[in-house]
């Protein structure tokens, strides 16, 4: 008779599944800061879980578990992150990633460009990684979504690991697959569709992160309660995020959850109306604001606090909801140190040129998502030119 | 009762079905001249044609006939080359597509750069091109691989079609998806896969084709031959490629079949042995060569005819085959007018360097394919560096 163990390959797989499992029973012990269940992200061809850890031991004990599991499987990790995270994360990068090689990318949203894709490419070529390599991605909006456009187009495509270091990274764009970076001819332009292989939420990493950024991200949690929970939009206007709010963790996770059932039923964004395209709520305004104000003026969560508001007065003149909720959103957006108007005068001529660039138009037609209620919102093409000039003027521009 | 046209959409629906009909129908007598049946490549999510005209007329009135159905769908269509196609095909430029909006690229491998891809990128957005619209890509290889590169990532992927104007654009680079460019590090090392809509190919394009152009074609057709049809072998080593070769359109289709029976079986690239990287037979010398020479110092089909040669050379070390298949793969590489040894000597550190960045390895290793005959090939790891040195100062390089 033949061993059972008839190669190394087998010796190594029983190894790494042993090892799998041990790691899953401990981690009752490791994870029990943890109150938060796993999301697991279903899509046609992937799956792909996002994981909750409430309390900064468990960032260390979760990582340094996934790189060994990589290490185990002969899979090498290198890691891109910003100098903002690299400093204010240090013992994080330290204690974790030890031997990972690490590309720290200037921070801020002038890296979603050609010239950082560019750098980020050469770094895992210099690393020599191969198809079977992992790259994690440890920042905010610019890092994830430019290291996963990297991890998109590298060999034509490595796997990589999100973990998200601000809230508006925690609750958008480490979840959904949308990568990529901004043109001069506008916002997130150029991209790839492409998912991690698993996504980390620590809500302890935000400790550090500045007030400015924290409100930034607030601004799609507002979003999210818009879009689909008026419980969470009652909850915000009632107690304001801040990076102490007991309920943190949890409204994280819940926008995570919204965002996840979106995608999951329009993946590619293919629905004719709603579908994906309703997570642009604010952004049609918002986009616009950042391209033409220049990238970097205004974050992108302060830019999108003002499309939210735009987004709620352009329904209120469609006659979709009345003045009481375009109030609401105006106080919960200020509670949260977000503006609710251009800080400087803007051109309409320029704002216009941008929107006519939006990803969402169809046919040259300009293409936006409005609110039906507080929790509730829709497509909606064929408005009227003239109204969204009159409704960029009572956000502060001028002609 | 409702009419059964109920929508201006359906009226256009039924108007587009109508055309395509009738077109479908003039085919039998506008492609008259055409001998050769259009492939479909069928793959796991999309499937498109490859279209044969033997004539230049065929060309005109497929393109016009194409570009016919894309305006009755509303789709706006722009069109990428590069400046040495420009200036040989400007008939079929000014016939075919005149007020399409046409961005001119630098010819030659350099502009498979990041940006060149800007580039690219940026004439899309100041067209206003939506996610309906359609990218022609006119051209090369180059033009070719970054063209579908652009289309597959401007927007997150809009739909392209293929226009292969050189051999090796025909009979290669079209089929298969791979779109892509050179970083500093390696050739192709960053990419997407992405299939174009549909392919045409007009033997008819490559009479303004620089002899030297044409003859790095060959390079890939003598490759598809020694990877899957003996009979073609023979072909080629009793009567040579040519411009005015009576069997070209059908060597260039039997080429396009070969490489579609390989991609529909391992789109992408996952075979563990064999597989889709059996296509790269000839590549991994001949990247590394283009890489050390500096691109454009060899023509990519001059590199991969150097590089076929090595294969044979490795493949007789290793007691695959004998002498004689070596000596029949110089002697036909040679009547194409291309080179079987370095034109000028590379140092071989640089070389081995390359290759250790090639995409084909695993873990570190080096993976080559191999002949076993005339006919066919396989991938095989595990050679020893000392044999590789070897074969590579066989082909001219030096310490």
């Amino acid at each position: 008779m033949r061993p059972i163990l008839t190669s190394r390959a087998k010796v190594r797989s029983y190894l790494i599944k042993l090892t799998l499992w041990r790691l899953d029973w401990c981690k009752c012990l490791v994870f029990n800061d943890s109150v938060l269940s796993d999301l697991r992200i279903k899509l046609a061809e992937i799956a792909y879980p996002i994981r909750f850890g409430a309390e900064s031991a468990s960032a260390s004990a979760a990582i340094t578990e996934a790189l060994g599991v990589f290490a185990l499987q002969g899979r090498k990790c290198v890691l891109v992150t910003d100098t903002g995270v690299a400093a204010a994360l240090g013992s994080l990068l330290k204690d974790c990633f030890r031997d990972v090689p690490v590309l720290a990318i200037s921070a801020g949203e002038t890296s979603k460009s050609t010239a950082t894709l560019e750098q980020a490419w050469e770094f895992l070529a210099a690393q020599r990684c191969d198809r079977r390599s992992v790259l994690w991605v440890l920042g905010g909006g610019v890092v994830g979504d430019l290291g996963g456009f990297a991890a998109a187009t590298y060999l034509r495509g490595i796997d990589y690991v999100q973990v998200p270091t601000t809230l508006l990274a925690m609750v958008d764009s480490s979840v959904g697959g949308k990568t990529g970076l901004n043109l001069r001819s506008g916002k997130n332009l150029a991209g790839a569709f492409h998912h991690p292989v698993a996504v980390h939420v620590f809500p302890a990493l935000l400790r550090t992160l500045p007030a400015r950024e924290f409100n930034a991200g607030a601004a799609e949690v507002i979003k999210y309660g818009l879009l689909g929970d008026p419980a969470l939009v009652a909850q915000l206007e009632e107690s304001p995020l801040t990076p102490a709010h007991p309920g943190l963790a949890a409204i994280i996770r819940r926008c995570c959850e919204l965002k996840a059932g979106i995608v999951q039923a329009d993946e590619r964004e293919l629905a004719v109306e709603g579908g994906r395209a309703l997570l642009n709520l604010g952004h049609t305004f918002g986009h616009a604001i950042e391209q033409v104000a220049g990238y970097g003026a205004y974050l992108h969560g302060e830019a999108v606090a003002i499309g939210l508001h735009g987004a709620a007065r352009l329904s209120r003149a469609l006659g979709l909801v009345g003045d009481d909720l375009v109030t609401r959103i105006e106080r919960i957006v200020s509670a949260h140190q977000l503006p609710v108007r251009l800080r400087q005068p803007l051109p309409i001529g320029a704002l216009r040129e941008a929107m006519s660039r939006d990803k969402k138009n169809r046919d040259q037609a300009l293409r936006f998502v409005v609110l039906e209620a507080a929790g509730k919102a829709a497509t909606r093409s064929g408005i009227a030119p003239a109204l969204v000039e009159q409704i960029w003027r009572e956000l502060g521009a001028i002609e």
